[in-house]
Formats: structure tokens, sequence, C-alpha cells
């Protein structure tokens, strides 16, 4: 398993906006077969700051995520909308 | 629910000891009632670098968690292990 965490920070005339784009590719990730979790965390002081947590179980699974019409879409639409620059790291689970 | 993110960076010597305490406090964790999911993450770059995502179904389930002796004996075990000050932000799980 492979987890990503995307931090975001958006505009806040784009939050509700923002917000259904991230809803949208949440409900379509979490339908490809390779996504295993797909969390979208809100900061409690900070409500322009999102944590996206997704997990995928394979560095292939992560591939076919980023060329699905859904996350293209998702990263188009809401391009304008950041703040600044999102940062993804990737983690493996400790055991 | 209260979704907590720590992010902590250890001194590579203490990468072994750092992980037993913290795969301790984690099994512990998720026997407390309040605590409904515990997950340590290790980035996949930087080894040293640890982010630990923490659910609990209220405030009061954190406070009781903060009182526990398997957090205290963590938070005291690890202080000297840490290569920075580690940092905690509170979120809300976005539906």
């Amino acid at each position: 398993m492979i987890v990503i965490i995307v931090n975001a920070e958006v505009m806040s005339e784009f939050l509700e906006d923002f917000t259904k784009e991230s809803q949208f590719v949440q409900a379509k990730s979490l339908e490809e077969s390779g996504c295993k979790n797909y969390c979208i965390l809100q900061n409690s002081k900070d409500k322009n700051k999102f944590t996206f947590i997704e997990t995928f179980e394979s560095e292939e699974a992560i591939e076919a995520h980023k060329k699905t019409a859904h996350f293209q879409q998702w990263r188009n639409n809401v391009y304008e909308m950041m703040a600044c620059e999102r940062t993804t790291m990737r983690y493996t689970i400790m055991k």
C-alpha cells in the first residue's frame, strides 16, 4: 500500500466550488479498483486548508488514477482556486 | 469525529526505538473506546519522517487520550529522539 498526503489551500471565494469538485473526485476515485481509501480532511482552524489522504494498492494504481478523467477534471477545475501550490508526499503504512 | 495529524521527525540513531515506542502507543490507543483509528505513516523518501493520523470521536476522547499512561510514556520516551518539534493539527472529515 502507498499512502499519498496532499495539502491544499483554496482561496476563500472558491471554498464551495472546491468542496464540490473534491467530493466528486473522492467518490469517483473510490470506485477505482486500486484505490483503497480516499479521505478529505478540512483544517479545524482554517477552513480553506485541506488534507487529502489517499491510499492506493500500488504504483500502477497511482499511475492509473492520474490518467482517469475524474482526476484530470479535478486537477484542471481546481487549478485557479488554489491559494498556493499543493504539496504531495508519499508514505508507507508502519506496521 | 476529530482527526489529528502529527508530523514527527526522528534522529536517525533513534529510528528503531521510535518505531517500537510508536507501535506500542498505537496498539494501546486503539484500545481506547474514543479512539476510532490510529495510523502511522512513514515518509517514503525520508524514513525519519512520520505522520500520525489519529481519529477520535470527540474532544473528550482526545483529553482522555492525553491522560493515558501509554500516551504520556510515549511522549516522554520519544522526547529526546526528535530531530525537531512535532507539529499537530486538527481536522474534520469532509463529507
